[in-house]
């Protein structure tokens, strides 16, 4: 538990110097006190995340991490699991939604195979970090041991270590896994302490039994595995998805690293609940982009108490809804470097 | 009525073919069907308005129109009337809060005098097309006549022709007018046959009456002028303004183009409206950019029918939420252009 340890012990909140002076500012540009929203919190909390009053990410990257799930078998999706690997491959070569939304908002997309259930080749421009070929089918015992979970973490820690040592300023979590709805919404279910159908999605499809035998495969996994709601790791490593941790482990790094990062939808924001329970004070790091269709997100974003900035109605992940946030960051950089205040303009109100 | 009776002549509705064939595509592409959700809807309509199935937005522009209110001296807000001149001073000096979005998302700001009541300097970058000098107050008379109600609808149009001559291929409303929710209210509470108390806000900041006088003032004014609910000119010129007039102008001269105009918030919500009564084939050409907190916008937004897709508590005007989803659409075009369609990936799903 190394890496994961010392990468919660480097964490610390907000500069609240710097929060302050920020906050000063926005309430004096030159518009009515609280007119511009959320882009003025957010102006102020990246300027207490990197101490900068006049912040700027030029290097942004959507880290997406790949992984499948064992509970695939139960039927839970009527997509092919082959899609993860294939889709994986698209990513590297820019084809995919987040690929596409990344070449607008200037942000590079990074796969990361940390489970796909085959090899992956070594030149496909993958990183290859994978902790093992897919989760093992929570409905007939735990997804994967608690080193396994550790180490997803542990991986996603490394990699964006990684990127921004690179000179990644600005994060981005997404996520490709066929079937990870499932263990996102066990989660989920773990966390609140209710039965899973109310908070069930369809995902990218529904398998034959639909909702009601999505529903049912996540109760018998919790039942079966018993996870403990006050660790999250437990949580993880019993009902969840290697994908999950990497992107809590992307979070987590990044806020070491003092960076912000940008939840995607549903499944990035379970990530962030597994983050934040690990550290709560990553969630000073955090931005939510968009409100995902799935059921469960709203409640997840309102457990994490994040409130997503577009509504979308998206359900791709990949990190869709994070590239698609990250313009209305530079506009909130754009407001801390360009607008005067209202004595600088020299207008006394 | 000549340019207006023209202007709304020529609106033909989106290309059915290209939109059905824009459609075809987006449902083939290599992502979930609908994964994308209101993305996916925004590449059917740009596909639809422009006749191209790869259309490309590079020359953006957010029209601002400027105008004041007689209704002012009723004390429906705490903002100095000047700051209308003021700040439209500063937006020909790139300084206020939709040209530092702007400059994020590739966009120009053009800031139009249409009505602002003092003479503004003729070298300061604002085109100048003042109807009158502010309209009169609505709570003793109607704000304009019928005649100036049309001229303003005229000026936005001829704005919007300019513009679009210019090379202008997406625009955006703005505005600016001190005490302008005060008839965008009005409007909305003729149209929806509702008392103005449960949709009346705070604006940029509530005179000292509060609420209560504001929708005291609009029930007043409303009374008094006896607009007619079938006859969205008729409204705007008793109970509207001037800026109000001149971005219905510009929504009607955006269509007759065929070019995408964003809609920002309320107050551009409202023109919205005017315009699409004028010829409700030019709601096609719409786009709804962000939710503002003001309560009537929201029922503004239902009235119209257009779900905006940014969620920021922004309340400022002056286009910034157009601008703001400025990106958004680029995303689209980027979906269209770029991602391939599953049988061009060789995958067969």
């Amino acid at each position: 538990m190394n890496l994961l340890q010392q990468t919660l012990e480097k964490i610390a909140g907000l500069d609240q110097e710097i929060t302050a002076m920020a906050r000063e500012r926005v309430d004096n540009l030159i518009k009515p006190a609280k007119s511009l929203g959320k882009l003025e919190h957010l102006a102020v909390q990246l300027a207490g995340i990197t101490r900068n009053l006049k912040p700027d990410f030029n290097q942004k990257a959507v880290i997406v991490m790949a992984g499948d799930h064992g509970v695939y078998v139960e039927g839970v999706t009527n997509n092919p699991q082959e899609v993860t690997a294939a889709q994986t491959l698209n990513f590297a070569k820019g084809l995919t939604g987040v690929c596409v939304i990344g070449q607008v908002s200037g942000a590079k997309v990074v796969p990361v195979d940390i489970g796909i259930n085959v090899e992956m080749p070594a030149d496909a421009g993958i990183i290859l970090r994978k902790v093992k070929n897919g989760t093992d089918n929570m409905a007939i015992g735990p997804a994967m041991t608690r080193e396994e979970a550790i180490k997803a973490i542990e991986v996603g820690i490394d990699i964006a270590n990684e990127q921004i040592e690179k000179g990644v300023n600005l994060l981005g979590t997404g996520e490709m896994g066929i079937g990870n709805t499932t263990p996102s919404t066990a989660i989920l279910s773990v966390l609140l302490h209710c039965d899973p159908l109310g908070i069930t999605g369809r995902g990218a499809g529904l398998g034959k039994g639909g909702i009601e035998h999505k529903a049912e495969v996540i109760r018998r996994a919790i039942h079966l595995n018993q996870p403990n709601p006050d660790d999250v790791i437990d949580i993880l490593a019993k009902v969840g998805g290697l994908e999950i941790g990497g992107m809590a482990g992307v979070m987590l790094g990044a806020a070491a690293n003092r960076i912000p990062v940008v939840i995607d939808g549903f499944i990035s924001t379970i990530a962030a609940i597994i983050a934040v329970g690990l550290e709560p004070k990553a969630k000073d790091y955090m931005i939510a982009s968009h409100a995902s269709q799935e059921p469960g997100a709203k409640r997840a974003s309102e457990f994490l108490g994040i409130e997503p900035m577009l509504l979308m109605d998206m359900c791709l992940g990949e990190g869709s809804g994070a590239a698609l946030a990250f313009p209305i960051i530079d506009a909130a950089c754009s407001m801390l470097k360009n607008m005067p205040t209202f004595a600088e303009a020299g207008m006394e109100i």
